[in-house]
């Protein structure tokens, strides 16, 4: 079993996070290892819910703040085991968001004694479906154990704070055709053929770029997944599309899914996942005390975050992690040492 | 062990080679059942080769024909025992092929001096790989054993002659391109959205219908599947669209992939399968005078089959074999039984 030394710089436990594997849905390891590292501190209480692990103080303050981070990572690339160079961590999950994740813990382990009280959840299963995301689960079995005032969830963002998130959704299109042998094959109808409309309207695509609050936002509509065939010599009867659309906080899920069907007019379209986004907040007066603390600067959250899990409780939250998210899901997924230091050094001073 | 009883008409003896399972790579029963019956003949050579089973008169005869068909089936699917119902007989292999398998055993036993030199042989394993197959390895192994001036493949042909065969190769038409998180798409290249010209020009194909000897010929160019996807929220970097391009036999295995590779021009295209087709061969007398015999009337054959393989050893061949191929591999395979009686009629007073 994998174990933690909490001691360590940020840095290298940075990558010792990144060094225990946690692809989605295998994140039993590294939950382990974070719970049996935070049940040492005395100052925490700890509470585990599948491969979520929740760790508060409980310090009477008159305010509570959550600060939470995934410990699942997109499927592996040929990135592990860390490497560290030029004061840059590369390997997978280094930014998205194992930084973030090391933070938590030296933020866990050094500040025992905060001006607010702490919630930290590290959680699974944020890079798949959101039937499976570990924050999600929490919100409907322990709501309580999600109260605060503000939440700052560790996503990549520069070390800056990203407001608000962008939604997604995912749909199947789908052609439907009639089998027949490949050798006769125009006694049958071929479904892959059918999708060729479908893949010219994506490439047709022109992305919304809306202004909320002051931040630009930019919207967005993919192809993530396609599959077809039945055999080699089988004209096939059906082809999904798997596409996924990101849609900026403006809109509401019944719009994004009445623009979708919309867009695909005439085609088969079934809805697979929905988010709603996040509109950022930032009339909220907690979100502006935290604004001012990091410095006044704040950008819009292109991707969905589960910022938008706290919106639905009710609780301003805000994207604050180290990394670049455009970095996040490639091959050289990697992270500035620098901005993992950065994060810790104003959450210690803000929570000091 | 299984037996077979050479005695009963040509009906029943479908029906006993019907209920003895012999998928492909489990032919051993059958292909004993086979051997057993045929050694029992005293004017018949028996070979058996893994579980091919060859059997050759040799009385002096100007001239020899082989008269072929395979032993296996496709999988099963939920369509045995043999059914005989209102002339049709129904069942897992009843049409491709052990109707015309029962009318070479009928032939092996009954007609004892025919006016020919006959060489039936009983193969394995037509129906997966072509490195399995059991015709295929006697070419390789025991060519000797295949001389002859015409050979007839028992290929469900509707009991009429079906000549040549076409061609059929497999590719990959590969499109790649550049993951990022599907969040910012705008920052990777989306190998599906890439592929949308791939599908464009296969519904643009027009299949060329060429005549040869007289037969129309008709070509077919498809994609039987596609895939591409890493995960719901990234932007793929390699999208595979399989084609399967069926070519007249007038195209050689060089002409095939030219074409293919310049219809798919500035797309990756890599071959995974070929083989060639089968010219129809009617300019040969034996092929004239077998036509003849069967009543003149003559069908290209489109799909694949072994007749290619004595077309590579110099052997003019063609198919003929009860059975509709439209409900080869089909869960309501059947044969009719005036077809299998048919093809038994013909041949004998050929032979005779």
């Amino acid at each position: 079993m994998a174990t933690l030394d909490l001691s360590a710089d940020v840095v290298s436990l940075t990558r010792q996070l990144v060094d225990i594997f946690s692809v989605s849905h295998h994140e039993q390891e590294i939950a382990d290892a974070v719970e049996a590292a935070l049940v040492a501190l005395p100052h925490l209480e700890v509470t585990r819910r599948g491969h979520t692990v929740v760790a508060r103080t409980d310090l009477g303050r008159t305010e509570r703040v959550v600060i939470a981070g995934h410990l699942d990572t997109v499927p592996l690339n040929d990135n592990l085991p860390a490497r560290l160079e030029d004061g840059v961590l590369h390997g997978l999950g280094s930014c998205d968001m194992k930084g973030g994740d090391a933070v938590m813990l030296k933020l866990a382990a050094d500040v025992t004694s905060p001006n607010r009280d702490l919630t930290f959840v590290f959680y699974e299963a944020e890079e798949v479906d959101s039937v499976h995301n570990g924050l999600r689960k929490l919100t409907e079995s322990d709501p309580g154990l999600l109260e605060a005032d503000f939440a700052i969830l560790m996503e990549p963002s520069n070390a800056s704070v990203e407001a608000g998130c962008q939604g997604t959704m995912r749909v199947d299109v789908r052609t439907t055709g009639e089998r027949s042998h490949s050798a006769r094959s125009w006694k049958g109808v071929n479904a892959i053929h059918l999708a060729a409309p479908v893949l010219a309207r994506l490439n047709d695509y022109v992305a919304r770029e809306p202004e909320i609050d002051g931040l630009a936002y930019h919207e967005g509509l993919n192809a993530t997944g396609i599959r077809g065939g039945v055999a080699g010599n089988v004209i096939p009867d059906e082809c999904v599309v798997e596409v996924n659309f990101r849609f900026a906080p403006d809109r509401s899920e019944a719009d994004a899914e009445a623009y979708v069907r919309d867009y695909f007019d005439g085609f088969d379209v079934t809805v697979t996942d929905m988010a709603a986004g996040a509109m950022p907040g930032l009339d909220r007066p907690a979100a502006q005390a935290f604004v001012e603390a990091v410095g006044g600067e704040v950008n819009p959250k292109f991707g969905w975050t589960d910022v938008a899990q706290f919106t639905r409780l009710g609780v301003p939250a805000v994207n604050f992690g180290p990394g670049d998210p455009m970095f996040a899901h490639k091959q050289d997924e990697h992270v500035p040492t620098e901005h993992v230091e950065r994060c810790e050094r104003i959450l210690k001073e803000w929570l000091a």
